[in-house]
């Protein structure tokens, strides 16, 4: 095992896949929460699909000192706003349903959280880096979409089940077996199943991170608690 | 009709010029808008105006790759901040009347998106992608203000006039003609008030854009509704 | 006084060690904060922490054009996590107390704002820029802090005690003492004391910094009114 040398990355056309699968699913996502909680118009549910989409591979890439990819590259662009609009039209017939925002949100999690730390890894950055950046593209767009609808981020509040915990499971999944050198492909889509299963059983058996010691479950800390 | 080949830019000083106008109005439109809507002191009215003001050049910037050239030239700053101390010391004979802010925000508006699409176009960026950084020059100020001051969006609000439209509108029509190799000192001058015209007519007869399928107008869909 | 020649900036040890005595404390201040003020997890605690512990200088590094030092250093993100870990498991302890947050939270300011404007003298930027890169640096991490969170941030809040004006006040006597030759180490010290005693100061006789004119002290604008 030799960690000082940059494990090699995942190919080309595995990463800009799963990026994509993961700007879809995000891009729904985004969109369907915005129509869900706030009052928007056709151009929010794109603003807010868009962003959720493209948010956390574009704070990735500022601070991995890179120009964001995103802009470079119409196909990103393109099938965020597909999705966006996906849901902006047939959205009414599932914004009642929290089942398909759930899914679209933890395939998003679970591909962002592979395709950064592949990205983090493939610049020389070191395992630690990886990890941590692999899981800010996976909450990262998130987090910016729950900013502009103005409500405590999904991955910070208490309320919320476990969101950056699965991330940074799949994220240290994949860094661990890139470290060791074993094959990109297999490695990336085991490392996404596994962040992806563990979010899906979080969300439906409400599994949630502890609080702070001396404070109880229920009990809202001031005028911010939900 | 040559797309391939970067479009002649606007000369370097009437883009200046059209920056340096659209930092000052912004910046008396962040400041007004920081003194109607929040218990701001006189640093955040500055911070607000200067925000507003450079803050779409900025996102601009760093999504283009490019140190944020507000920094590297004082000024975009001391426009920044005469706009900003302007509106603190007699903001107060106007802070009741919506017009000059929403003729100042019409102004930044469109000076910023054709300044925005033409510093893509300048740095080889292709045409969708010059149209979208426009509007985010435009729109990115005002957004970053309304997140300071614990707002919606005006950008994704349902409740407010059409606005990223004039600015994509404007982008675009600079963006056309430029790729068609038009003389750019013209084609910066009518784009930029065709977003301004489109923008003001929005607001004086209040032009919303549609919301998703299956909501009404005046329907709340939750606690962020306003 | 050669103001064109780029100072001599502080030897590379004083700033390391500045910086992360400042990191230490912002994560404290931003993970005890986040413990009162919201209904946060474990996670959002580390969030919270991290984001204000580095946030500004993340801010500062992008402006300046250069990449985020704090992930090509691992003991950045080391510090500020034990910060915030140890606010976790001892804030119960600490988290109806206002002075260790506003101690934590003034000495992270007044570290920051002269590491802030060191850097920006370190790489050639004028004693403008350079003060407000500092105050930047000193403030960004809370300002960030504040928007997850949801709340008015406050360096722009008229209910919050001068904030800002002590950063620019260590950043520009810092500045200033660079310009004129002075020695570093000194220069520093006495510099974030000048800011650290001014922000303590204000504190507790709640000095707050003027609101527009034609408002009264207790009246609220409107609907954000605190």
């Amino acid at each position: 095992m030799d960690v000082t040398t940059a494990p090699t990355p995942a190919p080309f056309n595995l990463l800009l896949a799963l990026d994509l699968l993961g700007v879809f699913a995000f891009a729904l996502d985004g969109a369907l929460t915005g129509i869900r909680s706030a009052r928007v118009d056709i151009v929010g549910v794109a603003v807010l699909g868009v962003t959720t989409a493209i948010g956390g591979g574009i704070i990735r890439d500022l601070l991995l000192g890179v120009t964001p990819a995103t802009f470079g590259d119409w196909r990103y662009l393109a099938v965020a706003m597909a999705g966006a609009l996906l849901a902006f039209f047939l959205g009414h017939r599932m914004d009642r349903l929290a089942t398909p925002i759930a899914l679209a949100d933890a395939a998003g999690l679970s591909l962002f959280c592979v395709a950064g730390a592949a990205k983090a890894l493939e610049h020389g950055f070191g395992p630690a880096q990886a990890v941590i950046l692999g899981a800010i593209t996976g909450v990262g767009g998130g987090t910016l979409r729950d900013v502009l609808i103005n409500r405590i981020p999904v991955v910070i509040s208490r309320d919320s089940d476990i969101y950056a915990i699965p991330a940074l499971l799949g994220a240290g999944a994949f860094t661990a077996a890139a470290v060791m050198g074993l094959p990109g492909a297999w490695t990336a889509g085991v490392s996404a199943l596994l962040c992806f299963v563990i979010r899906v059983v979080a969300v439906r058996y409400r599994w949630n991170a502890p609080g702070p010691p001396g404070t109880r479950r229920g009990e809202a800390p001031g005028r911010d608690g939900r």
